[in-house]
C-alpha cells in the first residue's frame, strides 16, 4: 500500500494535469460511471467522523475527515482527514493519502478549471479573497491556466501576509509574477481580472457594485452551509448563467440558495458545469462576467487521488 | 502518520501483551469509556465497503474493511481492509494498519484470553479446526497462554496442510511442540484439553459426543451470522455457562441463536466476559466444560490497533 504524505503529494502534483484530471472527472461524472452515495457521519462528544465513498471503475475512494470544532484551542485545524483508495475491482486498499493535500490540489484545480473555461484567454490578473490553504493554491492553478502577471490578496483579519504573500511567489515560482497585498475587496476587485473567494463568510465579500464586477470571472468556492454567502446580489444581474457542480449545490450553499430565494437568480440561468463542458463553448467576450460556484464532490477527490497514485508509481515512490 | 503493514505487525505483536491489550479492551468495555456506534455500510454492485468506527477517550479507531464476494474466482481474499487511528482529542490521522493483519492477531488474542479464563492452567494439548489465518493465530495464542505441546489441526477439505502445519511449528517457535493433523473432529476433540473452531460451518463442526467434549475448553470464532453453526447441542448440556462478548452475538451467531431457540440454552446461563472478568474466579476444575463464543468488536480492534502504534513508536518504526 502506497503511503503519500503532504510534502510527497507536493511534489508529484502537475497544475495542468490536475486540471485535466478535473475535466475527467467531470466526464466520468456526465457518462454517470461512479457511484456517490450519502456520507456517513458519526458524531459523538461534539467530535465527528465523516466517511465520504465515492466508488468509480477503477477505484473506490474514501475521504475520511475528523471535524473536531474544539481544536481551534489548541491551534490547531478543526478538519483533518486522509483519503483512502481501494482497487475498484479487487477491494484491495491501494493507497492512503494527505486529505488535506488531496483536498487543497483538487479544490484548487477545479477553481482552476473554471478559471480555463469561464475566463479571457488573456486574463493576466487574479484576486484572491481569503489568505487561506485554498486562496493559496488556487493562485497557483490561476497563474497556471492564465498569463498571470499579477496576484492580489485580500484577508478580512489584520493577520500579517508577509509571509504568505512570500511563499505563494516563491510557489509560483514564475518570474515576474508579482503578489501584492490589497487593502479591501473594492481594490482587490478593481484590479483583477479573475477573482477567487475562499472564505468563510457568512455576509458578501464580493462589493455590491456593477462597475467594479462587470467582466470578471467570479470563482467562489468558500460556502458550502447555507448560512454562508461569498457572492454579492449584484453579481446575479451581471452574469447571464451561473455554473455549478451539482444541482444539490443550490441548498447546500447560501450562495446559491439565498439568490434564488430572493428571485434574482433563477433555476434556469444555473448550469451544470459537466453540460457545459461536454457542449459546445464559445471563448468568454470583453465585458462578459462569469461565475462559477464550486462545492466540490467526493469524485472530485478519488480521481485526483488516483492521479497521484499513478504518478507516485511511475516514479517509484 | 505510521503506516504499520503486516509484516511489521508480525515483528511489533507480543503475545501476552495482546492479551493483556485485550483484558484492558474488556475493562473499558466495563466502565463503557467507549462509543461504538453501528457500522455504515456501503454496497454498489455487489462491492461492499464497511466502515467500523469505535471512539475511546485515547484514539478513534476506524476498521475498513471491502468485502468482494466476486474475489473468490480471482484467487483472493474476499474480505480486506485497514484499521486508521486517529487521536482521540484531535482528530488527527495518526496511523494505518493492515487490517487482515489487525484482525487475525486481534482474534487470535480475544480467544487466548478465553483460554487463560476457561482452560484448566495445566493444559497441553489444543486442537484447531479450521485451517485458515484465524485457526493460525488462535493456535499461537493458545500456546502462549497454556503449556501446549502438541496442536491438532482439523481441516474439511482435502487441501494439502503439509506447509501450513510446517509454519504453524516454526511460528511458535518453541522446542517440543508438535504440530498435528488429524483425519476427523473426533479425533482432534479427543486429543485435545483445549478446541478451536474457526471456520464458516452453516452445521456443527464439534461432534454430537457428550464423552468426547466433557471437560474440554470450547473456544468458538467461526461464526457470525445466525445461519453459521459450529457448536455441537450436546455441548450446552456439558457447559454450566456461556461467556460472550456482547448480547448482540445472541443475534448474531447461529452457535447462539440456534440453541437459545431450541431451549437447550437459556439467557440465564450466558455470561458477558467483561463481567465474568472483573468478578471473583475460581480455577477451572477437572472435568468442567467450558465454552466461549466470540464473535469480536471494534473495541477490541481499536485497543490493539493503539498498542501497536504506541510498540512502533517505541520501536522508532
Amino acid at each position: 500500500m502506497k503511503v503519500l504524505d503532504a510534502k510527497t503529494i507536493e511534489k508529484l502534483v502537475d497544475l495542468n494535469e490536475m486540471m485535466d484530471q478535473i475535466e475527467e472527472a467531470y466526464a466520468v461524472f456526465g457518462k454517470g460511471e461512479f457511484y456517490m452515495p450519502p456520507r456517513p457521519v458519526i458524531e459523538h462528544d461534539n467530535k465527528t467522523m465523516m466517511y465520504m465513498p465515492c466508488y468509480t471503475e477503477e477505484v473506490i475512494g474514501t475521504k475520511i475527515l475528523s471535524i473536531f470544532p474544539e481544536n481551534g484551542k489548541l491551534g490547531l485545524p478543526a478538519i483533518d482527514g486522509v483519503v483512502l483508495l481501494n482497487d475498484g475491482k479487487t477491494g484491495t486498499p491501494l493507497a492512503v493519502m494527505d486529505g488535506q493535500a488531496v483536498t487543497a490540489w483538487r479544490t484548487g484545480a477545479v477553481g482552476g478549471v473554471g478559471i480555463r473555461h469561464l475566463s479571457r484567454k488573456d486574463c493576466r490578473t487574479v484576486g484572491i479573497i481569503g489568505a487561506g490553504v485554498q486562496g493559496f493554491h488556487l493562485a497557483l492553478y490561476a497563474c497556471a491556466a492564465r498569463p498571470i502577471e499579477t496576484v492580489y490578496v485580500f484577508n478580512h483579519s489584520d493577520r500579517d501576509l508577509t509571509e504568505y504573500l512570500k511563499k505563494l511567489e516563491q510557489a509560483i515560482g514564475r518570474p515576474g509574477v508579482k503578489v501584492v497585498q490589497c487593502a479591501t475587496t473594492e481594490e482587490l476587485v478593481k484590479n483583477s481580472d479573475i477573482i477567487c473567494t475562499a472564505t468563510p463568510s457568512e455576509t458578501p465579500v464580493l462589493p455590491e457594485e456593477e462597475g467594479l464586477l462587470t467582466g470578471k470571472c467570479i470563482i467562489a468556492i468558500g460556502s458550502y452551509t447555507p448560512k454562508m454567502r461569498e457572492l454579492s446580489d449584484v453579481l446575479f444581474r451581471l452574469a447571464d448563467q451561473v455554473m455549478i457542480e451539482l444541482p444539490y449545490a443550490c441548498e447546500e450553499s447560501g450562495d446559491l440558495s439565498v439568490p434564488l430565494e430572493k428571485g434574482i437568480l433563477t433555476q434556469d440561468r444555473i448550469v451544470l458545469m459537466h453540460e457545459y463542458l461536454a457542449g459546445d463553448r464559445k471563448d468568454v467576450a470583453y465585458g462578459q462576467t462569469t461565475c462559477f460556484k464550486s462545492v466540490g464532490m467526493g469524485l472530485f477527490d478519488v480521481c485526483v487521488a488516483k492521479k497521484l497514485l499513478e504518478k507516485a508509481k511511475e516514479n517509484n515512490l
